[in-house]
């Protein structure tokens, strides 16, 4: 059985490091508040009697031997560090979630045919080094000593040296990664962190695929003149084209398709004061899909958008482009083992995008990978008042136990 | 004859105190270097015979007297003082026209009938305390000890004191500023501070009204989301409100009338960062016209514009009002004169408003008021950038002297 009180347990040890008064959590990525939960955690692995090491990039990896230790695992995590002022439940359900389903293995004395690796990722969230998922990327391939050199904190501190403090040995170039064929499958668990399961009174979300963002920093020159004296039709009033080209991003996503989401959060206005027109204004542009040649065409509708704008507004406007990844989609059979199980509970699910980037996005270069997520309270993550249910959190750990045996014993 | 050698030297020597090397000036009110400059005027008045005193609100007056001194005098003039990384035209131009036109006087023996009395205001701009056109609102019986003592600088320093620190004698309580009778006629010589008459290539505008603003604060709270996972629909983007309100506040002064302006100069966006959903956005709002029943019909159009924001997005707008002031009608005797005196000399005028604020606006509540513009290059002022040229000063500079000097004669 699984057992929620131990889960609560563990999770209620977890949330004291790096807790604030305000009810939140800062944890940031391999800081003492982290390494006080990553040491909690070897302990609770140890004590379910995984072989428990750190690989190079900072990961925690505990093994479960199956009755054919030569077959590749079947890995399952997530993470435990968190943003400042940071949510209790983002990544670290996850690998609550991998423990506990070893714990029962173990409890009901069954041998898997495939090994099950369970993993806490290291430095998913990007609030230290500036980069997010940096452990998964470490574990597929995409990172080598000279980049973890590169990424640094606000103290100086690269990921490497990082590393090194917390007595990794992130020296290993040219391994100590992972390639295609080392696993089965690999699963996560996490929190939906948008409003949509719980809109639709759903208990679980499976992910057909993981959007990228194509995100654009934008300048828009006008002028600066009075408010007073200057009519309305001699103005380059920066900021009147920045409204036309938030209105018009938003229509564009509206009109491209459901899953599609296209945000202007960012806006720096100068002088930005009340008597003189904007002279200049840039914006932070934020375009997902998980088509992505529909994101594509998103894009070029926002480039014709950013066209028209400037030649009417006679403001001009510089673009750059910031980062254009491609979505990740994820592995159908998993999807529908996901589905089948759900069905068998009688749980309300949907096939749903991530918005939000994860591990498994990486993961999912190297072998079959499923996402699963339970709805978030509030539609809220990263963030304090971020919530799920007790029940909606079971349901999920004992689906990905179902689906992770299921696939270790096939 | 206006003799422009002379006014060239003056101007020029006005424009070293508080000069900045990037060219332009910082000449704060009742400051070291508006002192030095205040100093300078002075000299220059006592040397053409003027009588001059300091009034309790800092105006320095310089008086010379007609056949008949117990006429009430014509006043002209402006002010010395600038905003940081200020320009050398705003105000400078009509102080150093009043002393151009009472030594032109003297040069050729003309005694006028009335009293001319000439004027360069304390505190006009707002930079200092924070309020505008101080010395004319004490002038004109606007300003008591009490409000004095209130308004202070970033040092705590309060306008009273800062005019007991410059040997001004501010407790004349019910006392010291004039009353309707008082003055025949009051003149001002302005920069356009805006791109009409450049682009209209016109040499002169006869101001008609000057415009008061409507201010409003918006505050708009929708609410924060992660940008990647909440879906279109299931958004209260607090930024995309605000580009309705930018739009929809723009579309109202365009089809108010040719001398209607709004304009939202400043945004502040929470958290403004490129992945989360604008949660609250704050907007500062001005709208202008010379027409006060005009105004009045652009501000209701504005709060309908508001409530149907307000109900179409989901946010909620917090709605506080500023100011509200009414627009000043200017003479329409005086504007004919001038306009008459224009013709004359064959120079391109126009009839225009005043967008920007000027201490005419207090003077036209005691005398019948004229304000002149002259061209500004570039549409700037209250900049380092402004500029006019010098045929177009002395076209100003003969206009004002022949308007006063008629006006005296009267």
């Amino acid at each position: 059985m699984i057992d929620t009180k131990r889960f609560q347990k563990d999770f209620r040890a977890i949330a004291q490091f790096g807790a604030l008064d305000n009810g939140g959590v800062t944890r940031l990525a391999l800081s003492k508040a982290d390494h006080e939960a990553r040491n909690y955690l070897i302990k609770q692995m140890q004590q379910a009697d995984l072989d428990v090491h750190i690989d190079p990039y900072g990961n925690i990896r505990g093994r479960r031997n199956g009755s054919d230790s030569q077959l590749p695992a079947v890995m399952v995590g997530s993470h435990l560090d968190t943003v400042p002022q940071g949510g209790h439940y983002d990544g670290i359900i996850g690998v609550l979630a991998a423990l506990e389903l070893v714990r029962h293995l173990n409890d009901e004395h069954i041998t898997t045919k495939h090994p099950i690796e369970i993993i806490d990722f290291c430095c998913e969230e990007s609030s230290r080094f500036g980069v997010a998922t940096l452990g998964s990327k470490g574990l597929t391939g995409q990172l080598n000593c000279a980049r973890m050199k590169e990424l640094c904190d606000r103290d100086g501190i690269s990921f490497y040296q990082a590393l090194l403090q917390s007595g990794c040995s992130p020296d290993v170039e040219n391994g100590g990664y992972l390639t295609p064929g080392d696993l089965k499958a690999f699963f996560e668990l996490h929190i939906e962190q948008g409003p949509v399961l719980e809109h639709h009174q759903e208990h679980l979300g499976i992910v057909e695929a993981i959007a990228a963002p194509s995100r654009f920093r934008l300048t828009i020159n006008g002028r600066s003149d009075h408010s007073g004296t200057t009519p309305m039709t001699m103005r380059q009033d920066a900021l009147v084209a920045a409204a036309q080209l938030v209105l018009g991003t938003e229509n564009i996503a509206r009109q491209s398709s459901e899953q599609s989401v296209a945000t202007i959060g960012e806006i720096h206005t100068q002088p930005n004061v009340m008597n003189v027109i904007p002279g200049s204004v840039t914006l932070g542009v934020d375009i997902r899909d998980i088509d992505g040649d529909r994101k594509q065409q998103m894009v070029a509708a926002f480039q014709n958008l950013v066209d028209t704008v400037e030649s009417q507004s006679g403001c001009r406007i510089h673009t750059e482009r910031l980062c254009d990844d491609a979505p990740v989609q994820l592995d159908g059979m998993l999807q529908q083992q996901l589905i089948d199980l759900a069905q068998a509970h009688q749980w309300r699910w949907r096939k749903m995008p991530s918005g939000a980037g994860h591990d498994a996005m990486h993961m999912a270069r190297l072998a079959p990978t499923a996402l699963i997520f339970i709805p978030s309270h509030n539609g809220i993550s990263h963030n304090v008042a971020e919530s799920s249910s007790l029940e909606d959190i079971m349901r999920g750990v004992t689906l990905l136990s179902e689906a992770v045996q299921q696939s270790a014993q096939e």
